[in-house]
């Protein structure tokens, strides 16, 4: 007889950050309000329990989809939570998965556990159930050290853009107060070299701004080759 | 009735990867031959089990030293793997954490589960149990993304050291064939800002190279600084 049977074991829950960006200059993250016990009533991030024969990215989508209607996102994995006394019920470990989307390509709609469904400002969060304001904030850093040395978010801007565009999209990423050193920033995006010219606005008032787009697969390229051949000449440490 | 005992639950275990550098020149890692079925004499993480009043990390630790008689190391998490056949006893999620440590000061001797520990060089891995092999190369790339933006190893080395020797430990992490090149090396560790010189070497047949340690207090304040103040400035994109 195998011995993982004879253990007591603890339940499995997946809960998903879901961050969404509305026109690159406000920052939310998708709530629900639980419908149940524990917790009922309070704000609390969508999740639930994984099932026996479904993978842990799979089960983080599909409660999402059942308490938010929010489909079709690409989420990566955040971090396992598994204090012992972190949830009332018993033992429950659970693993965060995040995301950022385009908050007007996903209407919400409420429903299975969740009463509410709502999109908050990251900055004017309530208090969550459980020990939901901690997986938030290990979401909210991740996300913003990933911004340092990834390209992220290109997708949420139209697929051409300019370089105010996407120093506004940063800037609301970063959360910063004062916007962004505006030569540095170009400099460095530039430098990066995933981004190609395909020329200038139309229309408009003022001198029109150059256009970009996002060039994918130069950035995987890239990346790739990061990891292989850059870092064999040694021109890319940094902390 | 709370609804989470109605489910069937999923195993929980924790598995540890401990990369372990043998003179800054060999990058292994520790494994044990299991002592039973499933993959009875195969080569395998050490982990096992979480108990149910136990934190992850500390269920970690735990298994680690049972098993290796390893101890005092500091692990991060690297990431929970929950594919549903990926253990022939039934459902087991396992979280997995790792370690990079000084070989030297860690003496093993296997226990428990374990039949034999041993450290093997991380290019010459037998086939592992279960999904060990995947664990084992997210952990290999996690550790050299991470040599790239953090200074890590600097403890591994004497207190006082070289900067060949501090190539020497970033090449042998990174698994490069040919040396870095060293001057862009130098360059970048130092504008790294967390070194101090402090002195020379003495008694070597050859010009004394300067010697160098690690300043932790400064590190600390750099990386605070980061998120707060360069990327404020937006001096710090990179891909």
């Amino acid at each position: 007889m195998p011995y993982t049977y004879e253990y007591p074991r603890p339940s499995v829950t997946v809960d998903c950050v879901i961050f969404g960006l509305q026109e690159s200059t406000q920052l939310k993250v998708l709530l629900i309000q639980r419908a149940h016990e524990p917790f009922k009533d309070a704000w609390a991030l969508p999740g639930g329990f994984v099932d026996m024969d479904e993978d842990l990215e799979t089960a983080a989508l599909r409660e999402l989809e059942e308490e938010t209607g929010v489909r079709d996102v690409f989420i990566e994995q955040l971090y396992s939570f598994g204090q012992p006394t972190r949830d009332p019920r018993g033992r429950v470990i659970s693993i965060a998965y995040y995301a950022l989307v385009n908050l007007a390509q996903h209407p919400v709609k409420a429903a299975s556990d969740a009463k509410t469904v709502k999109w908050f400002d990251v900055n004017k969060l309530p208090p969550l159930a459980f020990d939901h304001n901690e997986i938030m904030e290990m979401a909210i850093n991740r996300l913003q050290a990933k911004v340092r040395y990834q390209p992220i978010g290109f997708e949420l801007l139209p697929e051409k853009f300019t370089l105010t565009q996407l120093q506004k999209l940063y800037e609301t990423i970063l959360g910063v107060e004062q916007p962004l050193n505006k030569r540095n920033f170009r400099t460095r995006i530039l430098d990066m070299g995933v981004l190609k010219e395909v020329g200038r606005q139309e229309g408009v008032a003022h001198r029109p701004a150059k256009l970009y787009s996002f060039d994918k697969d130069k950035y995987e390229e890239l990346a790739k080759s990061k990891y292989k051949d850059l870092i064999k000449r040694g021109v890319d440490f940094e902390i």
